[in-house]
């Protein structure tokens, strides 16, 4: 099939489609590329739905093979006030979070939209790394959910630094919710080199204005639910607050934006979006939610474990991998866990259970035109170091020998500190926390277990990791 | 004179010298246009200073015609501790606050280069602006400024977002001190359309990124001098602090950096880029010194006054203008004053000749090695409605019938408000303020009535502008 052909007229098709969008080389190159690896599934062709874009090409999913009855809503599921099921884009929707955030609102009765450009699986390959579980493609994802759930999600893949793209994503499928995951996520990644972390504050502070354009241009009532960190507070030495903190000072009173003190160029790259984001809702009435996230562990939600080609990525590496996922995998292949420096850091942490359940409760219940609401989303504190003691305990118990190596510490950050993180907004909306358990432990370790023979020793240290990418000495300082 | 004749072998000089690095083919027209200007002037060399970079290029400008005596040093001048002066390496130097910065440093004796890109005055041929005062081409400027004090500045036209551009400024001067004005500085002109506020934060967060990464790079005790801006603080219900501010909350205290709540995609450039610096400090050990600026106003500084090739730009567009300034034309030209809503906004104000004095300060007291020194730069605080009293007064006696006009206000903000903000650090350095004074105002009133056939009228008016630049409804949110 050569290029030329995509470009014939076509009706528009609201079955499972993937729509890339063609406005330079690039997403030429990601035509080229989807034809290659399913062409036999999928029938391409260009959608004139509007006359001056010519230049949208997509592709409807004709899912073959077995299908099973849809799997719809569990006990707890939201019920729509509106007959309409409303309509929730997910940018950054192939990722770790994003993906089992898609899956979740798709069951529970939202008609989503995956915004994505992938770039995450060539971070991958430009870095050696790769999940533990093994993900299938984008496309086949939301053909296996199709296929198992009756559901449909839309795929846009593209980048939304392209305005152009961005605008007819939203144009096409008028979201009520923008779910805001797409952006280059890791601290170590922002800080490997210059590029690196010029790369970062561009992607992430540029689109996220892209989304703020569009949504004020397109889309006015939409919800954003924007993915923060906890780590743009950094660790101050008193409570940290959800995202506002009263302040009284010479004898006055105000109620202001809590300092941010973030310690990576990724942090700083939330922290900028945070107050570009609360700019627009003061200036434009944007109506926005931050979901100032902890630390995400864990790897199965009710939906990704419905079947293999509906995995999640599970990432145990020195950039992506975050702390107690990694020691999990490091206790399965008896490598000692890495504690950098001290140990004593301590933040906030959640099971990826809760990251579905907090966007989903956000979603339901939205903020006001013109409302900037900031919600801290995680569930319990740990210190790395009472991580570790948790996994060697549970490893214990599955008769591993679990050993902790305390390693120089690559971040810029206190090692023993005061940490007193507020998180009472989402409960308060209905968040049932899956807090830290040993059978949850005893599950983790299992699943690393179950898939040790697809570690990578090397991509566990960041040292080891830093040779391979060819770093310079500074980037020490991750 | 052709191109291939620049390429050939030179000495490197030390004369005032125009470089011009081409690393693609946007350096390789400054070339061309270079030689279309002022070629007989101009001796053409390549520099062949560092082996690897063979795209150097330089011009050296053979002065000739009058010169005089070199004015060295008034009785104020800072005197060096170091036989040898310091160089400093003005980033944005043909601006409005850099071009007097860098002649008033090189006044004092300093070893000054000028980085900029010229894109101000792109944007004054894009817009349809003009200077109120006719300004010549950089090139001249240093010219003048060699042949009138024997003083040399060099010149390196090229764009900081331009990595490879920027290394080679700072490897081939190596600066003690870099003061960064080089950035995209007009509220308004963010907030014309979405890629101007791409642009805005694109050009500065980046920008700012690329001098850290080259001070990291190649001049790790080089001093950065970053022109932030007191929009950064907002309008708090509480006094302003200079960039940090003592919190008890809960019991428990610590000194945190100072909210911030700016209300133009500018304004959130600069909170970014502090958030940026002060990581680095942190980090890396960067020293630096953020210079919180309050409302600029005036034109003559000592050395701009010298010659009108020296002379400064003067804005009073609906862009560019700032309100003291802008009020003085408006007077000059019969116009009424345009107050913005009920003119109850109350900023702090400081004349141009003290920005170049506490710039000075900055550099001759320099942060330490990991300090992020924040310094609010300004003298006295007015609002709007008592700019106008004032020109409405000084107008008076100069025989002017001042008028003023309260207008819809395109921006988002409060038009009454608490407003206390600290300046003491720079006063403890030995500012002596100019204050806004009768025979200030009347100097600026007759320098505005000198000029006034220069004046285009459609220019003082945003709702004008907005219109000829064809921007959306929602662009008056400025």
């Amino acid at each position: 099939m050569k290029m030329a052909h995509l470009i014939t007229n076509c009706s528009f098709s609201t079955s499972p489609a993937v729509q890339t969008f063609s406005s330079s080389p690039n997403y030429c190159r990601s035509v080229g590329q989807l034809q290659n690896s399913k062409s036999s599934n999928l029938s391409l062709k260009s959608c004139s739905r509007r006359q001056k874009k010519s230049y949208v090409t997509c592709a409807s999913a004709a899912v073959q093979g077995q299908t099973q009855t849809p799997l719809t809503g569990s006990p707890q599921a939201y019920e729509h006030s509106s007959s309409k099921p409303k309509k929730v884009m997910v940018i950054g929707g192939d990722g770790y979070c994003g993906w089992a955030t898609a899956l979740h609102l798709s069951n529970k009765g939202y008609e989503v939209a995956i915004v994505d450009n992938l770039v995450r699986r060539l971070f991958d390959h430009q870095l050696g790394l790769d999940s533990l579980t093994p993900i299938t493609s984008i496309q086949n994802r939301v053909r296996r959910w199709k296929s198992l759930t009756g559901k449909t999600i839309q795929l846009f893949i593209g980048d939304i630094c392209d305005f152009e793209f961005l605008s007819e994503a939203f144009k096409s499928f008028e979201p009520d919710a923008a779910v805001h995951f797409g952006e280059q996520r890791s601290a170590p990644y922002s800080m490997i080199d210059r590029s690196r972390a010029v790369y970062t504050q561009h992607n992430n502070v540029i689109g996220t204005l892209n989304v703020l354009f569009a949504m004020k241009e397109y889309s006015e009532e939409c919800h954003l639910v924007k993915l923060g960190t906890m780590g743009e507070y950094g660790t101050p030495n008193i409570d940290i607050e959800e995202g506002f903190i009263t302040v009284t000072h010479n004898g006055r009173t105000d109620i202001l934006p809590y300092p941010k003190q973030a310690s990576s160029f990724y942090h700083l790259s939330k922290v900028h979006d945070s107050h570009n984001i609360a700019f627009t809702c003061k200036a434009w009435g944007i109506r926005a939610t931050d979901l100032n996230q902890g630390v995400v562990y864990g790897v199965r939600t009710d939906e990704t474990a419905m079947h293999e080609e509906l995995s999640n990525r599970f990432d145990y590496d020195g950039v992506f991998g975050t702390a107690l996922n990694r020691f999990c995998v490091q206790a399965a292949v008896g490598h000692p866990l890495t504690v950098y420096g001290k140990g004593g850091q301590t933040r906030g942490y959640l099971d990826i259970r809760d990251t579905v359940q907090c966007v989903e409760l956000a979603i339901a219940n939205p903020a006001k035109p013109g409302e900037f609401r900031v919600f801290n989303q995680f569930t319990e504190q740990f210190s790395v170091n009472e991580l570790a003691k948790l996994v060697t305990a549970a490893g214990a118990k599955l008769g591993l020998e679990v050993q902790t190596k305390s390693v120089p510490n690559p971040r810029v950050e206190a090692e023993e500190h005061y940490y007193n993180a507020k998180h009472t907004k989402l409960i308060e909306l209905g968040l049932v926390p899956h807090l830290l358990s040993d059978s949850l432990l005893d599950s983790l370790l299992n699943f690393a277990i179950q898939y040790k023979d697809r570690v990578d020793t090397a991509q566990i240290m960041p040292s080891v990791l830093w040779k391979k990418m060819g770093a310079k000495p500074w980037t020490v300082s991750v």
